[in-house]
């Protein structure tokens, strides 16, 4: 049922319904409704109902959602009914608190190789990952098949390490980079940058 | 100008607009398009003229835009041509990065006050900043009368410390704890949740 043109809008939905659904399945819940979905996460019903429906029937009227069988759904859906592996290149702040992040256990991803370019960081570990020589992380990369990574280089480097990971072969990038990176067709970015949220939130106040 | 109503999708690309020119002005660039912008940023340079003529007239036809100009007008328009001050709350890995990030500089914010409940970090310090007990939180958020919170808590300490955090008068909460999280109105709750953004792309990957 993926074959069908989704735009990429509601492809963005989906992940917020999983992780409520998730824990609500968490919270002993059973059975949720459109509208409660709606009112969590300050979506409409009515929207919700017509995301969902592109992808199937997955409600009955009057009965709403079977919370266990509509989050194995949209976890095939998302393809995280198997669990990814994933890369963090650049481990300063950020890339070592991703590389110890929770979040990522039983939402379909696992940390399996960290990168550095630093002297002082190579060799060494953050909790069972030893940090790889980027210089080595085309082959590393190439040799582990892993198809995810989370960005998180200076500015000034983003760029360049895009291009390895790329080469790499490398489909979804995540990037923590405050900067656009260009990237062929084929592969994806996202980007988490705190301060375009915080700055769409600052125009609201005096 | 600020006073018009503007649709928050259009407000939430003018942060991404004001990144790309601060990065042209730091490359020594003078004068852009909404051409150059559109694909440095992967938006349409119509999308950009359209975004920008909702709050005045930035270019000449012709001539393109002064980026430090514009840049100008978007710190305006976002508020963020002064210095705001935040506060992160848990100062677990995603926190202490938060305390730690060097991206916040010149871009409207800083960070000025970090909280935790555990009694093995509270009175530590993240360079210079001493981890505050949570349970001072909502007297010394008046006190120092901060608006902007970061909120890096375990996902079942979110809402409580929410509560708090809008008992103190914090009107932006940038929440990473992945679960939505409830506000009155008058407070807004932007997210940010890797996990979120990497499901998005597997949903592209086989």
């Amino acid at each position: 049922m993926e074959d069908k043109f989704v735009p990429n809008i509601v492809v963005g939905r989906l992940p917020l319904y999983l992780r409520t659904l998730q824990l609500m399945s968490q919270e002993g819940r059973r059975v949720t409704s459109s509208q409660e979905l709606g009112e969590r996460l300050g979506i409409s019903a009515a929207q919700i109902r017509k995301d969902l429906s592109q992808f199937g029937e997955f409600g009955k009227q009057g009965t709403g959602y079977n919370i266990d069988f509509l989050t194995d759904q949209l976890r095939h859906i998302l393809h995280v009914n198997k669990v990814w592996d994933v890369t963090v290149v650049g481990i300063g702040d950020v890339g070592h608190a991703l590389a110890r992040y929770q979040g990522f256990s039983n939402r379909g991803f696992r940390i399996v190789l960290l990168f550095d370019n630093s002297p002082l960081k190579i060799g060494t570990k953050v909790d069972e990952f030893v940090i790889q020589d980027i210089s080595t992380l085309v082959a590393q990369i190439q040799a582990a098949s892993v198809q995810i990574a989370m960005l998180s280089v200076p500015v000034d480097q983003a760029q360049i390490v895009t291009n390895l990971l790329v080469e790499a072969g490398v489909k979804s990038i995540l990037n923590y980079a405050p900067i656009n990176i260009s990237v062929p067709s084929g592969v994806r970015v996202q980007y988490i940058d705190p301060v375009l949220h915080l700055q769409r939130m600052t125009y609201y106040l005096d």
